[in-house]
């Protein structure tokens, strides 16, 4: 920014205030930062001025398209950093931005107390101070506030008349004038920042994945709609609050694939629900072995009085028999030889699976035909949508597509499912998903747990990086599962419930620990469903849904388990137990964690929590309450000692009260 | 950046390649990085695309004004992390950005390198690269290499002809291809970053402060430019190349400062040189007593034949009796009794000195004849300025003022006094300043000089600060002077040559060990120069001038510690002894530097250098000469033993020359 040459009488001088390196602020401001309704912003920035005049500065911020700018007070934090915070309302947009300035009364103010000191001679500083009095009352007056212009004036009239100083001692007055200063030449921020306002369910959410088409009474038999309904107390008793489905469009018949992924299907076969596209209609239908279209209204219906909500899966590509395919063959690739290119990540082949052109001639009208998808099943009630692979479509698409539909409805979710780049899978959290996915599946360790952890809750990630946690799904059988059996279950469910705000399973597999998968090495499930129908014995013994049952209690009773933030990591002197602390900030809810991260064998050790930190007094014993295995247990000092055995649960969940 | 609407059929899809978190890149490209004539910039950003396709990037720049862009390839380094690199030229400025794109042809390779692998059918996958390499024939034919497409179109025709395996080996036809991507998608960064490019002498530079009033043979007789002439060999050969001068102007003679800064003058006192402004004139005018103007271009000729160059002091501000407070009253500001406002830092008063309002009504004018007296001084040869007290004027008058001249003068030099808050310091730097004071001055210890030092070459601040390093000014006389005498001075002026490229003394206090003080506890000196005429000893014994003439030499002989880059800190068992090494980047040169910083005691301890980084093998002894001494010591080792005696001399500068 070089100021112009100075020519033309009229032009104002330049502000001499700077603000600079503003936080947050992500990527010079080209993405917004992301908030639920009623958290609060707290912006930070280095102001300076040149000289040695008092600076006063101010975070404005307004809901996007507001005319008016409502104002918070920045205070200097040491070395020209200055913070302010304000609380967002309802979902929305919403902008902020800085203002500073020099101000002429609060620096006359403070030279005046060090000339009073050295006793020098003032009358022509008071002299001048009377005149910032009367123009902090010119302003007063021009912003409609008379009564304010009139008691400031006849403060500086008692100025030049009696003995002035017996006044700079009210603050009263001195509040006043700094209500009215000068900001002629108040420096702005050059950039409007934004933040992205979501629901509560943003950040807390337990969701349940299924196949509907698995849930039914006979085996064999494809499940419906109307046979999911019987679903919802199971899954309601768990304590989850999402029910996400896998697509539930016709699928193709054209190379669809057999069980356990085989190129060749026979006629019983099912098919993959990500071959999304049949005679019977494309992204906006119901497949008929499902239902209709009013068998999901009325199952929407059903999960909300059950206290779920429905998220439908945003699968992006079609079947070779996609109605698409005929109507709009230039939304394709096609190859030399006529075919239209299938999917394919060399040398593997997804010939059920045709991927779209985002880059067609006619993208255009691509891209508004797969909003209006969206559109579409927003009309059905649905707000949340579980995005398939969105790393192979452009970011400027979601960026557009997202914040077109948040426009409207500002209370939908997106998640983001890739599993890719971090620089990707960043990017992707920027241009506007409100969740997404992790690498959690794969950090099994305490060292990887730690240091993954502590990246997505404390560094720049926390501002636009909502975490979705998930254990298992359809496409990812763990070794770690594999090998580890039921403990491993359990423990991972704890991690992933308590390390995030949100996280998932895919079930009734998780639940029931199933583990088998297709070949050694691989993460496929045998037998998987997405290529088949499964009959799941949900009264079965081995079955870790009660365990489950009580870690969603514990969330939803625990604010401090609602929340991402507040995550700290204690030592413990065994590497095979990880220990953390969840707690909100005024530390009115505080958790301590501690999971047994081998499935095998009974570990023990000494957990070490600067309890003070927490507003706990550990000198004296405290109750520490297992919210799993209702256990109460006496602790006291900073070191307590710890031992799961897996066999029987592998984790606590302890919460501590701090003493009345 | 949201896509606009995707309306009107022509429009063209946004590209997919994303270049993010460039660096280097200051306050997101607000101000220019720093280079000097010859440098490499070393430019990376994050480059990553959705899907799996191939990207190429490259790096792009140009001198300011020019039409065409150059391009540098860049790598890919890890991560999503590409890197790239070009040279600068002559001073001037500089731009540079990125461009980024998915590369259809490089993707097919890869692609079909696992299809062969695999051993499926590559029929159609031939048929494809043989289109995309045509493609490649026409955006040769289109940039007017008939020849190349010649080549490709041939090839092409092979591809489909002949058996194409052989084909696809030839790296020649590949690198023929990769010169003519299609780039019709490609990103570019949104924004053009900028380099200024200075003269060597913004690098590396050794400057000598000398009041010229003071040079004379006689006591009490003021010092003429004429007298100064007699200087210069004596400063010559201590192996300076800059020689500053406080103001050369007029004095006001309206409350004249007396001698160690009484309020009261006697006619024989002369003045502060900072009170700039007489009946004589202003800021354009030189102090009668010192000469008149052609004394000036004779004595700046003379300086030149002795290899150094004037630098002279840039100080906006007036006495009383300077012109401008006459014929623009405007200028200053007035306060409610008719008086001007003088200078002060309340309760101090400066009331020889009026500054200027650079918010003044007429700030426009007045901004413009400040910018006029650096081109006077310009117009009669001067290069270098230092500027005094730039952070109590307004960082915007000097972003344009400094690019006005250099846009016309590259060459200049400017160097910020600036003593203040790191925001402001780096602020200045930003806007233009060349070279800017530092802390130096009050950073003893070890652990002080090591912090400071790794900051402000390890940091961002590299790409743009530019530290001069000042034992002592007319103004501070440190407390470590005052009472470390001889070995004091050496160890500083050590540590301010071999820390930094640019450093510099105020002389002869400097060499001559001046160390008595004001007052205790103050910085000020006794009989200051400011106030008074002093009259130097210049062959006392208890000068150092030699030992400044060996450093310097020193400094000119070895490239390592003509740049701040390359400067690494080294274990050492004594925290009285700090130990660094210089390198130039291929390690050519390797200085280790070991400095005594009790100026009272013999200090020794093992210092602990990892030589084999530095190429050189331990394993055997090697020579270490001392470049101060002309000592040669045989070290091996890692670890080798120091000592160091303040009053012989508290100091190793050595040169390890690695074994052929």
């Amino acid at each position: 920014m070089i100021a112009n040459k100075p020519t033309g009488e009229a032009s104002r001088v330049p502000a001499r205030a700077a603000i600079a390196h503003v936080l947050p602020e992500i990527d010079g401001g080209q993405f917004p930062i992301k908030r639920i309704e009623g958290e609060t912003v707290e912006a930070s920035a280095d102001v300076f001025a040149d000289g040695h005049g008092v600076l006063s500065a101010v975070l404005r911020y307004r809901r996007e398209g507001s005319p008016e700018w409502l104002e918070a007070p920045m205070e200097e934090a040491g070395n020209d950093r200055w913070v302010g915070r304000f609380a967002v309302g309802n979902p929305g947009s919403y902008e902020y931005t800085f203002q500073a300035w020099l101000d002429d009364l609060k620096t006359w103010r403070r030279d005046l107390a060090k000339r009073i000191e050295a006793a020098q001679d003032v009358s022509v500083d008071l002299e001048i101070g009377a005149g910032l009095i009367e123009a902090c009352g010119s302003r007063a007056s021009a912003a409609g506030s008379e009564y304010d212009a009139r008691r400031l004036r006849q403060w500086a009239r008692a100025f030049r008349s009696e003995s002035p100083l017996p006044l700079l001692l009210n603050q009263d007055l001195w509040d006043l004038a700094l209500n009215y200063p000068d900001r002629r030449a108040a420096a702005t921020y050059e950039k409007c920042l934004r933040v992205t306002v979501d629901r509560r369910k943003s950040r807390f959410s337990s969701w349940y994945e299924m196949f509907p088409r698995s849930w039914d009474g006979e085996p064999g038999r494809h499940g419906t709609l109307r046979d999911c309904e019987s679903a919802l107390p199971y899954i309601a008793a768990m304590g989850f609050d999402v029910l996400y489905f896998p697509p539930i469009h016709p699928i193709g018949l054209t190379s669809r694939k057999g069980k356990n992924n085989q190129p060749r299907s026979t006629p019983d076969d099912v098919g993959s629900p990500w071959a999304i596209g049949a005679v019977e209609g494309g992204h906006k239908s119901v497949h008929p072995e499902l239902g209709t279209i009013d068998d999901f209204d009325r199952f929407f219906q059903r999960t909300r009085e059950c206290g779920l909500e429905v998220a439908l899966d945003l699968a992006y590509q079609c079947s070779p028999d996609h109605p698409y395919v005929e109507s709009h063959p230039g939304w394709f690739l096609h190859r030399p030889d006529g075919s239209i290119q299938y999917a394919e990540n060399p040398p593997k082949k997804y010939e059920d699976i045709y991927p779209l052109d985002f880059e067609c001639q006619d993208w255009q009208a691509l891209w508004q035909e797969l909003r209006s998808i969206v559109f579409f099943w927003i009309e059905r009630g649905v707000r949340i949508f579980r995005v398939d692979n969105p790393h192979t479509k452009p970011f400027v698409f979601w960026e557009w597509m997202i914040h077109d539909v948040k426009k409207e409805y500002p209370e939908v979710i997106f998640l983001s499912e890739a599993f890719t780049r971090p620089q990707v899978m960043q990017r992707l959290a920027k241009v506007g998903f409100s969740q997404s996915y992790t690498y959690f599946a794969w950090r099994n360790t305490k060292e990887e747990l730690t240091e993954y952890f502590t990246e997505l809750t404390q560094t720049g990630l926390v501002e636009y990086f909502r975490p979705s946690l998930w254990p298992n799904t359809p496409d990812i059988l763990t070794g770690y599962l594999q090998s580890g059996g039921r403990p491993a279950f359990i423990s991972r469910l704890v991690l992933a419930a308590t390390l995030g705000a949100s996280y998932g399973i895919y079930g009734p597999a998780f639940e029931l620990c199933e583990n088998r998968a297709l070949v050694p090495g691989s993460e496929e499930y045998l037998d998987a469903e997405k290529y088949q129908l499964r009959k799941w014995d949900l009264e079965s013994a081995g079955s870790i849904k009660e365990v489950v049952a009580l870690v969603n209690r514990a969330r939803h009773e625990n604010p401090a388990l609602q929340r991402n933030a507040g995550l700290r990591f204690h030592r413990l002197d065994n590497d095979q137990l990880i220990a953390y602390t969840k707690a909100n900030d005024d530390r009115s809810n505080v958790l301590l964690m501690v999971v047994n991260l081998d499935p095998r064998y009974t570990q023990s050790g000494w957990v070490e929590v600067p309890w003070e930190e927490f507003g706990i007094d550990s000198r004296a014993s405290f109750p520490v309450d297992d919210r799993l295995t209702g256990a109460r247990y006496f602790w006291s000092g900073r070191r307590n000692y710890v031992q799961l055995d897996p066999h029987a649960i592998p984790a606590h969940v302890f919460r501590i009260k701090p003493r009345p």
